[in-house]
């Protein structure tokens, strides 16, 4: 796949809850060498200022923690009641260090199960989004309907990855793209069948998103990827791998 | 940060032994949108293809295994030469899975040590470059030197990732190039300090790379990225953390 594309960063400006995140985009837009958004397009959304918007932001004044909850802020020495939103958002909690609990969810490990004190207002947490897939998918219907384009969307978040220094980005629910294609079969440079490879095609689009994001006061929220040749798809959703699979069992098989 | 970035794929054709893979960047690139090398640029090395023209290949009728290779090769059913090969290139075996060995290199743990039969000829295998630090070196005086442009170079290779599905890029050598930003106390949208966060920006721009690369018969070897605002860095070198160290502890931090 030869070719070339092309990645434009969205400032929206501060986002609060109930924002209306895809007039902001398209507002925003005007002000990029993008434009539009055309059919074919990729659009990310981080996740932490998507969730905002859907009114996932927690006061912690208003939370009451529990008995375990002032257990593990003991034990872990983080606040308890964002200990308590942490169980709020986990299937389980698997462990700790000092100022995380590692949670389960999504058939994942993450660390405080995505609460985050960062770009929240004082005071104040940020939780994932409920349900990233179906975030996607209104997304992607809401730009079909304001716009008349087809554009594919994902909703990102950053992670650190085993043996590697620093965060990149990850997919963690997506609309109108195929997140993971599969190359096994298909030949090599010299003819031979590739053993391997699942590319993680979100992922990497993810982390191309996050080079215009950053994560601090920068306010770039989306990010538009325009002439990426993806393939559509329709009912696709983010795989992931159970925690509990060995890393190198993958292989990227 | 805002902006916009281009990211051009460079169809080299076949690269074989010997080859001077700066000279075929340079001519492919005039058939492409970017045309010639900038100051400012980024170039992505796929490893493979360029530790071919280093002359790296092996010829596993070369090989004489020895008997520590023939013990993996029958405990993890793979070629007797191929797990001598592979014994070559690793500081140590840590295990294995059919078909590959878990192989310490680089302070990583790398299945197969990174030796592969995929894209090598019938008979031959392809192991990394010897030093990815050296060549990216390399290549960038190479470029200064060609072209009076001073461009960033990384190395980039495919892995997957704990809990993921599919490859995505990592830069395993890098010049001209801050590879991690460190963004630890810079405010966050509401002026708190940011707790977190390193980012993984030559990771993030290798996954960018193999977006266009893929890892099959299409001869992308090379990806140029062009207005990216990189921070320059004369001296950096890829780090990693230790595979000792747990994935968690690291937080982005």
């Amino acid at each position: 796949m030869s070719g070339f594309f092309s990645v434009y960063g969205i400032s929206t400006g501060l986002l609060v809850s109930g924002d209306d995140i895809l007039d902001r985009v398209i507002s925003a837009l005007k002000n990029t060498e993008a434009k539009t958004i055309e059919d074919g397009d990729i659009l990310l959304f981080a996740e932490s200022p998507l969730s905002t918007t859907e009114g996932r932001n927690v006061r912690l004044d208003d939370i009451t923690p529990s008995a375990e909850a002032y257990r593990l802020s003991d034990k872990y020495h983080l606040d308890p009641r964002v200990a308590e939103v942490v169980l709020m958002e986990s299937d389980t909690i698997v462990g700790g260090i000092p100022g995380y609990l590692l949670a389960g969810k999504w058939n994942l490990i993450l660390p405080n199960a995505g609460v985050d004190e960062s770009n929240a207002p004082n005071g104040w947490v940020t939780r994932l989004p409920a349900d990233p897939e179906a975030s996607a998918g209104r997304l992607r219907k809401g730009i079909m309907e304001r716009t008349g384009k087809d554009a594919a969307v994902i909703i990102i978040d950053s992670r650190t990855h085993s043996m590697r220094l620093g965060v990149s980005g990850v997919a963690i629910g997506c609309s109108g793209i195929l997140p993971i294609t599969d190359e096994r079969g298909k030949p090599d440079l010299y003819g031979n069948k590739l053993q391997v490879t699942r590319r993680a095609i979100a992922d990497s689009l993810a982390s191309t998103a996050e080079l215009l994001m950053g994560e601090s006061s920068e306010g770039v929220p989306v990010v538009l990827v325009r002439g990426y040749p993806y393939v559509r798809c329709e009912n696709c959703k983010i795989e992931t791998i159970s925690a509990e699979e060995d890393l190198f069992l993958s292989l990227g098989k």
